[in-house]
């Protein structure tokens, strides 16, 4: 018992520390180990199998609208990087640079691309020539590398996995649609597969991405009332083509530059479900996500019967759900903690008794409700509570969600709850980057987005400068 | 029609000149673009959907052995590099060296891995302390860099995707059985899957992975005779262990080093595809690896109800195969010429004749053979079908590399045969590295195996020295 209690002792808690409780959890949790290289982590078999569920789903969300994958070179040669003058300024001052292949000093720089739209836009320069050749809808999944001071494990750190979708149009319109298609994509993947419910909206011009004509995001709420950017979208214009020279000829027999656009997601998703849901157990993890859904432990499992029964059970559930059975020599106490620190949604507790009575116990992780369940209702009990539980999870995520949004009419009360109440400020803007500035630096909060659904208008000034003002803002302190 | 051949003229043919012939089909199939980095290449979405369809097929069998993935940093410090010495030799000279963190210089150069054994080990030597850790059989998925001087697409570039698994035993038996299960596992992939025989053994000392005990491969024979190393695993023993002194307290409570292994394979193996089963038409592609593995294409699709029916058919067939339609405007022997090019291993021709007569016409690729089947056991027969081509690729391929299989009893033929007979030379060797390099510096051929199978002694002497011989090798011209 003195040993069970440990592990999760070993915690800090959310409410001490949310930073300590965060980096405890994704240790705890198996999910990273730090390596030897600083600001780049390991990310472990429980950490790269969310990975390759979030992986999985998304490809196959991208693929049903027509996306198809390539993959591009890692480096990127340094006069390529500055042909497009605001991306190399976003990019330059965090790159890495390889200046020597083996025993030479190489002729010209090349950077660990930080992002790839360079290297697109050299390949699509190539391959469209006619009308013929569009739309190019290509995405790849590598890593990125971009060198910060301040890492985080999954949410900022020196390289990270991630996909880049890169697109190329004839026209402006399709290329909005586009953008808009992608980050509409993020958002229900996030809210149907992450149960993390996110704000759609569009990036203010002081915080969009180096080189676009727009950025659109979506932002989560984490636990501790923060924002996290969770997925973007990026429509060029023409902003690349035209340094870049990609032009086609169109059905008149013109030549028409592309119009392009981007949109990304990364390991940093792995972040936001450990703070959206997790609890002072660890990691809560929403089952559709899930690499292990269900874990079997038995009780007394040296009773004759009982290691048994529990494979039996484990490999009846195995048909319907990601199944695992513990049969370690650890005690059940144990077992349970670390169940609950991996974040497996359902745990089933099988003893002789409950084998006698033709029974086990189910026990959520996101609720720890206790469900009483006979053997021979196993499979469609248990099927129906993943559902369940998925279902209450971004139900629980958006009410702490909505509870933490608070409307800012002024400056007074903007600056009240800048200082008292973490989560979203919603609040009129302008459109001038000196209130968003002053924002910034008074009160340690940026704009996040611009929201889609802004038929909504809570005042008709400014919540800054106090003068009119259409535009509604949601503003947060931001991971 | 002038525009049809022209497709097809563009290809050099094998005969002609083999390396020209692979370039021009790597090109005009679509598999890659070459990039304005040297030695990197640009992966299409024809050539990337068969890499998906290698990953994927080699991760759920390498799932199934109970391999878990991970993901590693991609630098590798220098001094992290030069733990294991005869590692460090073999990878120091071609490595990329990044310098430069943003604008700053870097206290410690960092490689872009080569291969990441020194990684494992130092990730290793933290999460191994009881037996009760062991074994561990990670694998990660992820590009590396090896600064080439002379590059090929796919079979020698600068920076080419793979999986690398490494592996920490407790005893050297289970390190051996691992090093040798997953080089089986690669055989029957190759030969079940890419319908490409390999031999599978062992390298000599002189060809063996730098830092390992023992390197098992796979050697498959290329159209133009010459061999391809194919997949390769490695047994470390205790060399890696010892350096970077990963120990672990075994049941008596004593501290134990640990025995490691590693294997991979690469994009390298799209080449092997290619250069094994082409021909002077492009691609001929084994069905089950082939991202389209049926295409139909409508003739005459401007009469009334072809288009139509192309699109039932393309739509039937859609559910037991994976298949695309062709409607574009092309005309139909262009469409030919293209998905020969391709390499899809059926195609469907249907026109208003064979609508009218309740049929279509299937044309297999590898042979061009052409079968008339009733439209009402479409599903059934190209089901059967893709079976057969399968099968038969590969018994074309076994036929062709049996054929070019010569054995040398002595030098004067082991010459004859390396000067006028492209393929694998099998011949008895007296284990002195002295006869490797003369054979080397005189015939320009190297020790590929000595095959696990090696009952057989074709001679009891050494074919290059005339001393005594136990050991069958096969020797081949290399890629």
């Amino acid at each position: 018992m003195a040993k069970d209690k440990k592990l999760v002792e070993e915690i800090t808690s959310m409410s001490e520390d949310f930073a300590r409780w965060y980096t405890d959890v994704v240790v705890k949790a198996d999910l990273i180990a730090y390596s030897s290289v600083k600001g780049c982590m390991i990310i472990k078999p429980d950490g790269y199998a969310i990975w390759e569920n979030i992986q999985h789903e998304l490809d196959r969300r991208f693929k049903e609208t027509g996306v198809q994958n390539v993959y591009m070179p890692m480096f990127i040669p340094e006069s390529l990087l500055q042909v497009e003058k605001d991306h190399v300024e976003g990019f330059a001052p965090e790159v890495a640079w390889v200046t020597h292949g083996g025993l030479n000093e190489l002729q010209e720089r090349l950077c660990v691309r930080p992002t790839s739209e360079t290297l697109f836009c050299d390949f699509y320069k190539d391959i469209i020539q006619s009308h013929r050749d569009l739309p190019k809808v290509y995405n790849q999944w590598c890593s990125v590398v971009r060198w910060e001071k301040e890492t985080r494990p999954f949410l900022r750190s020196r390289e990270f996995l991630w996909q880049e979708g890169h697109t190329a149009h004839a026209t402006a319109e399709e290329a909005e649609e586009r953008t808009v298609q992608m980050l509409n994509l993020y958002a229900d993947f996030c809210e149907e597969v992450l149960a993390m419910p996110v704000v759609r909206g569009q990036k203010t011009d002081k915080e969009k991405f180096a080189g676009a004509d727009a950025t659109y995001t979506i932002e989560a709420l984490m636990h501790d009332g923060k924002a996290l950017q969770s997925g973007t979208s990026h429509n060029f214009g023409t902003n690349f083509s035209k340094p870049f020279g990609i032009q086609y000829t169109d059905k008149n027999n013109q030549l028409q530059y592309v119009y392009q656009t981007s949109w990304g997601m990364t390991t940093r998703l792995i972040g936001a479900i450990i703070m959206v849901h997790g609890d002072d157990s660890g990691l809560v993890l929403p089952p559709r996500i899930a690499p292990t859904q269900v874990m079997v432990i038995p009780i007394q499992q040296r009773k004759e019967g009982v290691l048994e029964k529990a494979a039996e059970v484990c490999q009846r559930l195995g048909k319907v759900a990601r199944t695992k059975l513990d049969d370690s020599d650890k005690s059940p106490g144990w077992k349970f903690s670390e169940a609950e620190m991996r974040g497996i949604p359902v745990r089933v507790e099988l003893g002789p008794k409950d084998i006698e009575a033709g029974k086990c116990v189910l026990v959520r992780r996101d609720t720890r409700e206790k469900i009483e369940c006979p053997l021979d209702a196993l499979e469609e009990t248990v099927v129906a509570l993943l559902e369940t539980i998925q279902k209450e999870m971004f139900e629980r995520a958006k009410a702490h969600r909505d509870s933490h949004i608070y409307d800012a009419h002024n400056y007074e009360e903007f600056t009240e709850i800048a200082n008292n109440k973490p989560g979203f400020i919603r609040a009129m803007w302008c459109g001038d980057e000196a209130c968003e500035n002053k924002i910034k630096e008074d009160l340690a909060v940026t704009s996040r987005c611009m929201p889609f659904n802004d038929q909504e208008q809570i005042s008709g000034v400014c919540a800054c400068c106090g003068k009119p003002a259409k535009k509604l803002v949601y503003w947060g302190k931001a991971y």
